[in-house]
Formats: C-alpha cells, structure tokens, sequence
C-alpha cells in the first residue's frame, strides 16, 4: 500500500511537471511570436495618425470604432460585432485663453479646459486665490472666495513609488474642484496639470460638477504655469486673471463599444474579457491611453489564433468606448452582462500605458488571487514580479459582482504621467518592444485562466514553487 | 535554563526586527531624498548639454573630467582628485560617406565609422557580399571575399528578454568582423547596427583589428539601411559600394578618472566602490552610456551626505576614462589598487541607463550572493526584484579577484539600444524618475553592504523573509 502511494505521487509530480513544462513553453512561444511578428505596435501607428485622438461623441471616435470592427473582422475573428452605448459629447471648441495681469505682471500660461467644463460666455475677470486642498476652502470661506479664481495647486506626491497612488493622491482637484470652489462663489477654477513632470504641458481629464448649483469653467494650467502663477501670487496678491473658453455640452449622442470573440471550445457560454478603451481625450493621439490596451487587446485574440491555441472559454476582446468622461461603455456592457445572465470567469483590462509589463492586480476572491500568484514562476523570466490584491480597471469595474475575477495588467509607471491627457501622448513615445511584452503577458495570463479556470486547485499545485 | 534560552530568543527576534525596521526608514529617506531633492537629471543636464559627447582623448572628455572634479568638490565630499590614465585618441574626422551604385540604384545609406576603424584614404569601392556570421566567411573564402565589402548583416534577436543578450548575441560582427573578413581579403565592413528598433539611425561602437595583417575600414549601417541593403543585393548582386571615410587614430594622450570619497568611520582602508564611465562615443550626448552612471554615481555620495550616514567603510565614486575604447581607466584603477594592497570590499557600476532600476546582478561568491538576496525584501516595495548571479560591468572587471564583490545595477533593458552609441542618446530620452530610481536603490545597497559586511551572517539572517 506504501508502495502504491509513492508511485502514485511519483506519477502525479512527473505529470505536473510536465503540465509546466508544456505551459511554460506555450507562454515562451506566445513572446517569441509578438516580438517577431507582433502588429500591435503598427496597428498602434494607424489607430494614432490615421485616425488621431478620439474624445466620445466625436467623427474620430466613430472612425475608431470603424478601424477596430474593419480590424477584428481582418483577423478573422470568430464574431465581430458592435454594441450601442449612447455617450456625453463634449466640445472644446476654439478659444482657450487665460491670461495674469497685475502690476508689471503679464503672463499667458498653457492651458486646457478640463474635460466637462462649461464655457466662459465672453471673458471671466477676477482675482486668485491659491489653495492647497478643500480643507483650505472651508477655512478661507465665501468671504476670500467670492468672485475669484479658485487655484488648486497641491502636486503630485513624487514619493510614491507607484505614479497611480500619487495621482490618487491629488486628482479630486480636477475631478471635484469647480464643485468644492463654486459653494463658495468662486467664478472659476485652475487646477495644476496631474504630472510628475516639470514642464509646460497642460494635462486636461475630466471634472464633474455634481449637485452643484453653479457650473464654474475649469481649466488644467502646467506644472510650469502654476509654479509661476503661485510665485507671482506670492509677490503680488491682486493679481487679476482673464479667462475665455469656448468649450460645451452638446446632448448625447450614440457610440459603440466594438467586440471580437473566439469562441470557446468546452464552454462558449463562459467569458474571459480583454480589453481597453477606445475614446481618448481630444489632445495628442491617445497613444498609452488608452490606444496601447486597445492593440493590446486585438494582440490577444490574433496571437491566440496565430499560435492555434484553442481556448476552452470564449476569448472576447472589448473596445469600450468613454471610459474618459462617463465609463458608458463600461457601464453598458455590464448592465447587458447582468440582463442576461451571461458567465463571466474573468475581466483583464490594460490602460495603464504601454510600458514594461511588471505584473497583475487582482480585485477578486483570494481565491483567484491565489491561483493568479500560483502562475507567477511561469512569469519570472520575463520579468514579471508583481501580483497582488489591487484594482481591476475603470471598464471592468461594473462587471464587479463578488464572482467575476477583475484584473489589470501593470505596467511600469514612472513615465505614464508624463503624457497622460496632454498633447505628448503620441505613437512616438510608446516603445514598440515594451507594448509587445505587455500584450504577451496578458495572452499568457489568459492562455493560463482559460486552461485551469479558478476551481480546479489540483492543477494550479502544478505551479506553486 | 530552557525559559533563558526562550527569552533569549526574543530578544534577538524583537533586536532583529528593530533593526530591519530601521533599515526600511533609511531606505525610504534614500528614495525620499532623491524624489523630493534629487539632483542627478540636472547634472546629467549641465554634462550631456554644457560639456557634450566626449571620447577618450577628446577636448570634451576633458571638459568633463574638470566637470566631475569640480562638481564632487562643490558637493564637499571628503576627498577629490584625479587619477592620470593614458586613454587611446579616435578621431572620426569630416568625411563619412558610403554610397551604393548599380544598375538603377543609387543609395546613400546613413553610416557611421566604427570606432577604431582606420579611414579610407580616398574613395574606396568594390563589391558588397552579405553573411550573417563567421562560419559564412569561411564557407564563402578568398575567392567568394577578395576586393569586396563584407556586409554583416545579422540582427539582435528580439525575442532575448534581456536586450543585452541579444547585443551579447551579435556584436562579435562589430567587434571583430573587420579582423574576421580581411582573412579572406576583404575591403571593408559594412555592419548592421546592433539595435532593436528599426530606424535610419546608425550606431557606432568599439571594433578591433587584433592580429589582422590589413586593418580595412569599418563602418555601421543603420537597421532601414541594412534591410534596404539586403533587398537591394538580393535584387543586383553585382551593386558597388564606394567608401570615403577620414577617421584615424593618433597617439595616446594622457586622461584621468576622477574620484571622490567619503572617508569611512570604522574601516577607513577598506573600500567600497560606486561608479559609471565618464567618457562616451562622439555622436549623441553619452546621456544613458554612460552619463546616467555617472551623475548616479555622484549622487549616491551625495544622498549619504545629505541624510547624515556615516558610512563604516570608505564610499569611493570613480568616474572611469576610457570604458568605450579600450577600457583604460578601469584597468589603471585595478593596477593601482593590486599594488598597493588596498582592501576592495565591493564594486558596484551603474552602466546599463538611466531606465527603471530592476535589481543587480553580483559577481562575487555564492556567499556574497546571498548576502545581497538577503536584502530583497527591503527593495520590494520600489519594485526590484532581480537579485541574481551575473555581470557586474566593464570597468570594474578588472578588480575581480576572487575576494572582491562586483556588482551591476540592472535597469528596464528593453529601450537601452534605441540610443546605444547613437545621436539620440540625449538627456531628453533619460526620464527624470527613473533616473533617480536607479540612484536610490544603488545607495540603498551600498548602505546596506557598508552596514553588514560580507561576513556576518547573524545580522543577516534579519532580513530573511
């Protein structure tokens, strides 16, 4: 009996080991075959230049749907197909103007209109005041706040180690700003551009106004600019700005998100998501966000098919559309999700740029984080270190249900920040070898996810160290 | 006797957590320091801007020794001074022109001299045979070779995951390719640039002429140029390239490495080494090769100043003359220090970019090893997590004795050769953050390796997870 024991055990190990090996040498292939002959960088280049940035409600995004259906159905994709999302359009327009004057002062610092932001209807005037963060509103009050600007100067945290944690740490400037500012009277808010970077480049994003009863104009100002415009204010406190933006609602307007999908060999009724989003922001080409998860997504499902890997799920990719100012598409698809009962075993998005591929975070059941860390020898040699609790992304948030396993790709962040929502987020700076890794490591994720699902934890010892 | 042994125990528990504690806030303050203060990317600025490329022997590579002198002394380290190397003198010259000639096609390719290569005297023309390695030269032989250009053609493999192992992979035809090819009478070289990204930028680098009877002019292609080339040839067999180049070699001059030192508390004779190259190629800035090193070396011994730690042993920062042509500096060191006797400890060299820092790599015993795998947990959360047996680097490999330990910071390798010897190696292609990164996880583990030594392994059982 002993002996039947360690036989049975000898067998299990050799098999597992094996399992390994095979899988180890599938995930070598699905790298050897993007950084050979990986598109994603090309197709990259064409969602970039030839269709540009691509805001919701905008001819570019419906020329961007157009590009990922005409791709998907190219690549011969087992379904290909649209699905209504009726977006928010918002138009910048032509004129975004502020100028500083006071005594002896004249500047005329970059800007932008955050995204959502009302117009001026003519020229804005009044004075400054600096804060550093709504505690500061409450304890300067209606009385120092009426009638001025409201300038949100607290930077980006330089500390964090992760880009995204500091951007947490300072973005409810642009999100609630004009809000937080318009209880007070304030007529209108500038808010320091979300960056690490020191430069002139103004950084738009979205903003809301919420319950608010007045809408005030916002605009992002650079870091440059408001380094400035704080020392000017320092010097001179009667300092008087001029604001003239042209931007506005117009009503929604219908979009799609765009789908491709193959379909499951054992379970077509059982989903694993990919995706990214497809609209951008109406500056530079969306290139890190979110065109690199967008190629990265259709990298997937053609690597899978390039290498006849024939996935047990079905594989779909979705090209969400407004992540950036509403999340309709993801909202859309989850509520169809929802309506219909369909399963979802899993949702992996990337829009955390294009960069060197670190690792996972997953916002599931220990469960599924612990099957996710189980693959994480097989990532070592790519240099894949990173799998931990953490969020999933914005599109696959509305999936969340207490089943579905969310996951983000993450890449390295130090220069995400850099470009993000300005005018340098161009095809020219996302590296082609680093996208490529990124869209290998997902494959491999969902190569991994597809194979061994979340249950079966006999397999998943296969790869525990 | 047994409730004494207990307590005991806890005690050096609750001491060893204390001290890991502890170590974790000063490494922390490191990060701190340079995310809030950091200097480098400024000085990096003032040494790729103000003083420029600088190969050895060049006036700029004095520029930039006078630089690092001056600048180490501003910083008021204990001691600075110069160390007298006799460095070889390249001279690239005007005149750089390759063009290619034959029915129908005319192509003027961008090149650049390899660096070493002798000139050519006129026009050099003849024929161009494409291989892809030595064995071809072989098989081809004087009667295939005599009176042509050999056209090295083969690329680094993309699908290396470190980018060095495809460099390590291919720049034997660089490097030696010219020796190789005047065997069997060849003219000149005409090699494949060794980089990944596909583009018309040719990157220059070191070539030797060994033994060779006639030493034949080299000269690197770009990657389009070398495509273009191959197609070209396949197409006409019979193309004539028509060579003119001016470069030369003149006598030795004298140069230095500089060096600073913060004096050590407790082991004043026994040293630690931190350092980069100082000279560069003549295209391009020298900013990631190795100027990045270099104003990461310098900014170690800062960060130790300014956050007040006393190292036990002496922290020495070498900027080395002479890595990219014959490795001069780092030879002199060696010799100095091999005949004076002084007590090496560790040798650390920053000479792979400015890119996000990985880990290290350690030449050294197994037991040095694992000193430096013990401290791993306390670079996790600033994302390293390559601690492995490997390269250490050019200039200090000629320390290596056994004794002492040689260690190479690893960055991202994956845009390293996108600017490699090329005229996009410029500081505006180093990221500020990432650049800083490196710093602090360099200082990190000098900290670290200045605190515990080698050799007591008590301490370091405090940091095994």
């Amino acid at each position: 009996m002993r002996n039947l024991i360690l036989i049975s055990i000898a067998i299990c190990l050799a098999t597992a080991s094996v399992g390994q090996q095979k899988d180890s040498l599938q995930i070598r292939e699905i790298y050897n075959e993007v950084l050979n002959n990986g598109q994603c960088h090309e197709n990259l280049k064409v969602l970039c230049k030839d269709v540009g940035n691509r805001i919701s409600g905008s001819e570019n995004a419906e020329k961007a749907v157009e590009w990922g259906k005409d791709l998907m159905t190219e690549y011969g994709f087992d379904k290909v197909y649209l699905q209504e999302v009726i977006v928010p359009k918002w138009v910048r327009g032509d004129v975004e103007k502020l100028s500083i004057n006071g005594a002896g002062v004249t500047m005329h610092p970059e800007i932008l209109a955050l995204g959502g932001s009302v117009g001026t209807d003519g020229l804005l005037q009044g004075k400054i005041i600096e804060v550093k963060n709504f505690n500061e509103l409450e304890e300067l009050g209606e009385e120092k706040i009426k009638g001025k600007f409201v300038f949100f100067n607290r930077p980006m945290n330089p500390t964090r180690i992760s880009t995204f944690h500091a951007y947490g740490g300072c973005v409810d400037q642009r999100h609630a700003g004009a809000k937080e500012a318009s209880k007070f009277g304030a007529i209108g808010t500038i808010t320091r551009s979300m960056t690490l970077k020191f430069d002139r480049m103004p950084h738009t994003g979205s903003m809301g106004y919420g319950d608010a009863e007045t809408k005030i104009p916002s605009v992002a100002i650079s870091t440059v600019g408001a380094h400035n415009l704080s020392l000017a204010l320092a010097a001179n406190n009667g300092l008087e700005a001029t604001l003239q933006l042209s931007c506005k609602t117009e009503p929604d307007v219908k979009s799609h998100n765009v789908i491709g999908e193959i379909t499951g060999s054992e379970f077509p009724n059982k989903i694993i998501v990919v995706g990214g989003h497809l609209d951008s922001w109406d500056v530079g080409e969306g290139a890190h966000d979110d065109g690199s998860g967008v190629v990265q997504s259709i990298e997937v499902l053609r690597l899978i098919k390039a290498l006849d890997i024939k996935p047990r799920h079905t594989l779909r990719c979705i090209l969400y559309m407004n992540e950036e100012n509403g999340n309709r598409g993801g909202k859309t698809y989850a509520n169809l999700v929802k309506a219909s009962g369909e399963e979802h075993i899993m949702a992996l998005e990337s829009d955390r740029g294009g960069f060197s591929p670190r690792g996972f975070s997953v916002d599931g059941t220990n469960g599924q984080l612990s099957t996710i860390k189980s693959f994480e020898p097989l990532f070592e040699p790519y240099n894949l270190h990173i799998f931990q609790k953490g969020y999933g992304g914005v599109d696959i948030g509305p999936l969340k249900d207490g089943k579905i396993c969310l996951v983000g790709l993450i890449p390295d962040s130090q220069r995400y920040f850099d470009f993000h929502h300005a005018a340098t987020d161009v095809w020219e700076n996302v590296n082609k070898r680093e996208l490529e890794m990124g869209a290998a490591s997902v494959t491999g994720m969902i190569y991994l996810v597809d194979k061994y699902g979340f249950e079966s934890k006999m397999d998943l010892n296969d790869f525990k160290k």
